[in-house]
């Protein structure tokens, strides 16, 4: 069995995902299909591309993941796919793929990436407006089916990758950012485990309040209780117990985070 | 591989959805299904019509389109399928199939519709509310299953269709509106493409502003410009580059629309 | 073919259905998926019983449940699995599983549970924030798969039961109260049909509003009427024809109602 993942910013109540499924069936027969969201912010690659890192690498060798989050279709922006490691991505070259690559590249696995410039295998008629039906989902099928990627379009060498925020280190500890904030309110930053394996966070601040230490999960604490912990991700994430940080400290993405260090 | 699709009002929050695959699997087992939307403005025929005849064309030979916006349920409105070409129709006798059938009369292929009026094939509990589970799933399920139309009903010849807004020509050009707003805010036009085919695009004219010529896609012009083009589907849509014309425009479907062609 | 079904509290933004759909294909090739509800209101265990409750039973016998809304994750509630019936369900032991399994011991079915205590069959690295990716859609695939349930974990006898809102007898009828509002604004009371099948309701009184009688569909209004009327699970719900009862009455879940029998 193959499976297509979707991954855009289509919402869903226009039939657009459907037009999408429909086209993949229509090449590959009985291929399952899993939704990633469709509710990335319009137009956000930095989020579509937080959000294919964190749901990708749990899926199996041979996966091909459609990413169509697309401020530029219709204009000279490239229609890319690529292998990495075991998995399959197809989207716009727009650096959507830079949290996944990276992933891939630092586990030592191997990468390569292809214009997709051969119209044989996208629907007969291209709108400008909507590749995520009419080149996106037909040549996620065809990988799918097993078509060869040399077969769909011409190797390069030069994907466009997106600037990612990183923390900065600081005499304090470090500063850091609001990079997502999730459907319970929860805020992630930048801050991730592995940066601070051998020290200890004394306190984070956020919006002019202070968080002493690390929680080890939700439930420790009683409900309305700021805390920092890790995410699923090991990111440092910034929660509310049983409610919503994000409504508690009016936060948006960007938002900036201090992370203190004990001395 | 058989393909249900599903698009109804009944939006994803109550499992009445999930409620709906359970009986379609009960009866079709391993059948591949696909949510086109259950975002439809409540009661919204004309709306359900439109997602329907953009998504169903997309689906191969053989799929039965499940569509369940159903504002006269458990009244005397029939409960109907139908063969459009070669796919499948199941749901109430509302009108919602008038634009994809409409397309299917225009490309010469046959139709036929059929009385559902063979309980044996319904759920055993039929409630007064939710047919979309009691019999609509049911009767798609064995459709995909190959049971012959004949058998869930009986043939009749007069479905009911709803009046679809038409753009009307004046001694300038057209007089259109606004038929359904998307995800990202942009409106679609009842013009198309194809009406047009030989004049040109002056401007078009929506809440007193003027939009000159047509754009061939977003990226073609700056963030915030208001744009006309032709969408996916060959409609003409207005649209703000990388925002919302909906909101630019406090622009509602039913909105007035002129289009001026060049003497 | 084995059905593994998808009941959270998540959201479908963040991309962690994606993830748990990664996990349980992964390990359960081919099996189907259904997403009953994505969008239980946050840490709402009532609420996720009964969108349970009314989708699970029209699933085919061996369907896999597995229901995540989870305020405790990380601390010491139990993972736990049952046998329902000839159906399974998966999740923490807080009670979102007590209508499903009332239900199927008013059936006389048998019952059994399992304390989820066996690492091996989890992924390798379990977050503590993270359970429905790391334990619940591993075990689900594993059940799928035709594991015995003795091998993932220790029988126990007392899972949590939640206290389920019922209505009060009365000299005149019963006091019921809104148990739950659905997409369109009805409003479900945890009156049921067979409470009242011997007697006859006079009229129904919710926010200083009488109902008078009982209407069969809501089509037997016009539009904008205030009916109660039986839903499709049986509960007696509040509805406005074509419009939303809890905007009329400005409602939410625990308002009093109280049902009037005819003297």
């Amino acid at each position: 069995m193959t499976i297509i993942t979707l991954l855009t910013d289509f919402g869903l109540k226009d039939g657009n995902i459907g037009a999408m499924k429909g086209v993949i069936w229509s090449i590959a027969h009985g291929v399952s299909i899993a939704d990633i969201s469709h509710q990335i912010t319009h137009q956000n690659i930095q989020e579509a591309a937080l959000v294919l890192v964190r749901a990708a690498p749990y899926f199996p060798d041979g996966t091909v993941h459609t990413v169509v989050v697309d401020p530029g279709v219709g204009t000279s922006r490239r229609p890319i796919a690529a292998k990495l490691g075991a998995q399959f991505f197809v989207g716009p070259d727009n650096g959507v793929i830079t949290r996944l690559l990276e992933r891939t590249e630092k586990m030592g696995q191997p990468v390569s990436f292809f214009h997709l410039n051969h119209p044989q295998f996208w629907l007969q008629d291209v709108s400008n407006v909507f590749h995520g039906r009419d080149i996106f989902s037909p040549i996620a099928a065809h990988l799918a089916n097993g078509v060869d990627l040399n077969n769909l379009g011409e190797l390069i060498e030069n994907p466009i990758r997106i600037k990612l925020p990183e923390p900065a280190r600081t005499s304090w500890g470090y500063t850091t950012e609001v990079i997502h904030i999730d459907h319970f309110g929860n805020l992630t930053t930048s801050m991730r485990r592995e940066m601070i394996a051998s020290e200890t966070i004394s306190h984070t601040r956020i919006g002019g309040m202070d968080i002493h230490g690390l929680a080890k999960t939700f439930g420790d604490f009683p409900p309305g209780k700021l805390v920092a912990l890790y995410g699923s991700h090991g990111d440092l994430i910034i929660s509310v117990v049983n409610g919503s940080a994000q409504n508690l400290l009016d936060a948006k993405v960007g938002d900036p985070v201090k992370v203190f260090l004990k001395g």
